[in-house]
């Protein structure tokens, strides 16, 4: 059937073979971090060839819908269809107004997202932000990089807010926490404990103003740690 | 010299091409809109075959970075590295609640654009939202769809602020206009056009309170029309 429209000049075959998989990950058939069945099974099962299917991962591995893991093989990707620069950071020359205007966005946001989190934040997600500020800290114990558990926090609050675009919004305005962790080199630990665990109390009390602050405070420490260097350490 | 890096196990052949086009974007050696050199010519200055350079080009069409007008040839995107569907929303199945949820968080940010943008706007920047405001209406009062200059206009409003991440952000926070007039049927104009005139209006009279609050009438006239839109709709 694929091969019959193809002959009346539509779409190439890997790109409806594309299409069709697009269509399996939207209808929950292929669902985030799942397994991608082998080239020959899919090959069979609509009858096109090996190299035709390889073609059409290859385009939904450009797309961010499908990942390779080196030795494992083919599976669908956990932010489905997120890049990793989606905005196109990697374009803007001034990395510290990039940094700046970065804070200024989550500024306007993330009190909100707090706010919000507090209100509907249930036993789980709180037991969640706990555990996810132990990992912080657990890093930072060890000198290691803590932006991936980092990012997780920030994702979670965000997720509790019941928006469904922030989730995918906030580790996008987040890009610059490893930059920057990688330039102040550890200058900005403490604060960042001390307000990750004040925001998470205030949600656990239900309390959106206290949240709020807290997270005015925790972005203005970002802010101030930035300004504070020197633009060639960008 | 590439070929030499190559046969050291390093990165393949058209990705270290991709590499170097990608720097010379982003040293502003080729610019937003420009057309990028032919293969032939590519080739020749890099030492490279053509297809070689034929499937750099091809990865940096996929990353947005670069876009083949058909017959015209090859062009640096003017979004530059923003793909047309930046945060995924294509696999959101609740279509109703995505653009509920996009209003949601445009309540959040575009509020705070304008104000500033009432601050800063110079002259010519206030000539050309008046002239997005015409260009909003004239396709209204011709029936087509309004989306183009609509998403323009909010993205000058966004580029007033001064920060370089929100012009990138709100035309993707901006998707559900054209869903959204398709599914209204212009139902929608009239509080369009004037709530677009009383945001251009204050920032004209440099009052950032008054366009705070045409901006938060235009968003609530917006949220409105598609909650009483019935789900299939869209």
């Amino acid at each position: 059937m694929l091969k019959n429209t193809m002959s009346l000049g539509r779409k190439p075959l890997s790109e409806q073979v594309a299409d069709i998989l697009i269509e399996e990950v939207k209808s929950g058939k292929l669902n985030p971090g799942d397994r991608v069945p082998s080239e020959t099974e899919l090959g069979e099962r609509l009858g096109v060839s090996r190299s035709t299917v390889r073609e059409a991962v290859k385009q939904l591995v450009s797309k961010n819908i499908f990942e390779i893991h080196r030795g494992e093989g083919t599976f669908v990707c956990s932010n489905v269809g997120v890049s990793s620069d989606p905005l196109g950071f990697q374009f803007v020359s001034d990395r510290k107004k990039l940094a700046l205007d970065l804070c200024e966005i989550r500024s306007i946001i993330e009190p909100w997202i707090v706010r919000k989190a507090a209100e509907n934040a249930t036993e789980e997600d709180i037991r969640q932000m706990e555990k996810l500020c132990c990992d912080v800290e657990a890093m930072i114990a060890k000198g290691k990089n803590h932006s991936d558990p980092d990012i997780k926090l920030h994702k979670l609050w965000a997720e509790c807010t019941g928006n469904s675009v922030a989730p995918n919004l906030i580790p996008v305005l987040l890009q610059s926490i490893p930059l920057f962790i990688d330039v102040t080199g550890g200058a900005l630990t403490e604060p960042t404990i001390t307000t990750h665990r004040r925001i998470t109390d205030a949600i656990r009390r239900h309390d959106p103003a206290a949240a709020e602050e807290a997270m005015r405070d925790h972005i203005a420490f970002n802010r101030q740690a930035i300004e504070r260097l020197p633009v060639q350490d960008f």
